[in-house]
């Protein structure tokens, strides 16, 4: 039989993986085919890790820590972890709600273990790609609630309120977000909490980016005592090591014994030397995050001035990270148009905004994350690229070419 | 409210984690009382992992290699797996046909892509308990086909058509067998695929411990033209590094690249320099390999031998790996209470053999894997605890014990 004629099951079937990655597989061919690619799709920091993470992977590895650890994870990582929460204000957290596992696998675990097909989940956009999928993926039934630019994205009351009336099983929200930067306020998190209680809403919390949080006091919804949340979080994009596929979740025991059956049984457990590298991460971390987050600052206003002065793109300054979510309206081209043309006429790699949720065809994000040159390079080019296009109108594709996901147009 | 009274989802619900993971856990709590334990409950290899394997890692690592890499896999690695089943006879595999994804998880994405919820599937036993854990996760319907001792636990006919009868959608087989030790034949192998492809029914075939297969031909399902066919296989046996956990899927490129899609939506990517680390392996495995074989070949006989002189348990001699599967039947205590006393009395940790599907309560699993003396004197105390339980009568668990899960003492 012809392969394509294979049935697979609802979930094979529901499958759409991460659109960043299949960006970088088109930029890595067209890197084999010998040419420059200026990667401003993944946010891979520039930034060296800190030096003691390395080294300590590396005496673990050299010292034959290369066995199963329990599945949970590493007690001393999560001892670790107990110990920087409760020196950031968080006492009664113990290594007992911590359980470690890949941050995007989380994403799925959390949305696994508490909705069944069919359920209510809501999310916000723009939002990470990830939630998108693996809400499809298990089969629920998505809700989006859209930010407004207008309000530099923020959470607000009425945000929330319409999100509990879609009388969701859970909510996912993300602070500091990916992709528009915006870090939530205190109290609008605590309003969240309080609407999610009284309906009995799963939450989970997403706080990858809290530690590059540089424009704004950030708030951990850590802090709040409810049982029906999960905070996660990921050593990945703070210490530039995304390689090493580390997150971790902080919940109520109980709710992390049911989290640690779902790692024993999805995947063992992670390896040994990866999570002693992180130990060393939190102990050296402070300073290493001040530099970084100056320099993201630094560097997200730049190119975020680029992008508003050149009279076609626009996009807020985000209040953490290393994204731009940029609004390409003007340039009259689809995001899916206009990053397969720039990826090909100018070699600069760039997301597509509707990967962030429906209704953003005329978005597309940037990373700034990479080297610099590269990054000020790339940015250069989207600019001169986003000029031309609004001179030279609208771009037929060849047969050939893979665009069938252009459907926007506007 | 009590984290109790939360309600997870029918998956959260039916998540039972994995068996060996909890003993692990039970043993090191009583390590940390000071007390030593012998472990033969994990298949942690007592051979240090070729020297080239680690280098290679370090390398990587003190290169920087941290970032991302393609969600299907370092291309690397899947070149060199390509060339590595290209050279081993089959010349029709390329890189496409791979898929790098922990062996324990690809199990899981295997079902979760191909059945739905309610769907059969044959499992035979004794079986590895992630199958069974993530047939019950995914709220398969479970049928178990029970293989003999008698018959050294090897795949019949018989046993191939009492599986095709149940009319399943996926079939999952394990030669080289864990905990059996048993290697199929290919001809019985060609019979089940024979089968499968009249009924149009799914086959995972796991090849984890294919290459520590020492008494036997060894002959891989990677052999076969049939596109419902997934062969999986992982470096943490063969090389001793469990804890880099790396795996592969081997398919027809359409199921590959669908497979593919799974892991950009559950974790995005696996590490660089663990991958870069197995492609070493790949170049070095040959001679490792030999030694290796040779001695879990002389060490699971040694302790066979302990065992079947004992008088009062009994088990095969194993094909490949280093995994004995005991009948205790004799000491007339369940395989929970046996291990419970044993890790209690004897400090040492078995595996109950009901974690290996049903009717198996009078079974535990011993893995022969750690450093030779642990395991030698593990096994005289085995032997030495069994011999004393004859003659104890059975037990009478305190209150306070965790005994819950004994339910059929004979």
């Amino acid at each position: 039989m012809k392969p394509e004629a294979l049935e697979f099951s609802k979930r094979g079937q529901r499958l759409i993986g991460q659109e960043m990655f299949k960006v970088l597989e088109r930029a890595k061919k067209i890197e084999r085919l010998g040419q420059h690619v200026y990667h401003l799709e993944l946010g891979n920091s520039c930034f060296p890790p800190p030096v003691e993470v390395i080294q300590t992977t590396i005496d673990a590895l050299a010292n034959g820590h290369v066995g199963y650890v329990p599945s949970a994870g590493h007690p001393n990582l999560r001892a670790a972890l107990a110990e920087h929460y409760t020196e950031h204000g968080r006492p009664w957290v113990t290594e007992n709600c911590f359980v470690i596992s890949p941050a995007n696998l989380l994403i799925n675990q959390f949305l696994d273990m508490t909705c069944n097909d069919g359920d209510t989940v809501v999310l916000f956009t723009p939002g990470f790609p990830t939630y998108f999928a693996a809400a499809k993926y298990i089969g629920l039934n998505v809700k989006t609630i859209a930010l407004e630019s207008e309000n530099g994205y923020h959470l607000t009351k009425l945000a929330i309120d319409q999100a509990v009336t879609q009388k969701p099983k859970a909510i996912l929200i993300n602070s500091a977000n990916n992709p528009t930067g915006a870090v939530y306020t205190q109290s609008s998190l605590e309003y969240l909490i309080q609407q999610c209680e009284q309906h009995g809403i799963w939450v989970l919390s997403d706080e990858t980016y809290a530690e590059l949080c540089y424009r704004w006091p950030y708030w951990s919804l850590s802090a709040v005592d409810y049982s029906r949340l999960i905070v996660m979080s990921s050593f990945s994009k703070s210490y530039a090591i995304p390689g090493y596929r580390v997150g971790y979740a902080l919940a109520h025991p109980f709710v992390a014994s049911k989290l640690n059956l779902s790692c024993s049984t999805l995947f063992s457990c992670l390896p040994s030397f990866t999570q002693e590298g992180c130990v060393a991460a939190l102990q050296v971390g402070e300073t290493y995050l001040e530099e970084v987050g100056d320099y993201f600052s630094n560097m997200t206003e730049q190119c975020a001035e680029m992008i508003n002065q050149s009279q076609i793109l626009t996009c807020s300054v985000p209040e953490s990270a290393f994204y731009l979510f940029i609004d390409i309206q003007k340039t009259k081209l689809s995001d899916h148009e206009f990053c397969q043309r720039l990826l090909q006429e100018q070699q600069t790699a760039l997301t597509p905004g509707s990967s962030f949720g429906p209704g953003l065809e005329s978005y597309v994000r940037a990373s700034v994350s990479g080297e610099k040159e590269e990054v000020l390079e790339g940015i250069k080019r989207l600019v001169s690229f986003a000029l031309q296009s609004k001179d030279s109108g609208p771009w037929l594709p060849s047969a050939s070419s893979q665009l069938s996901k252009v459907g926007h147009a506007v």
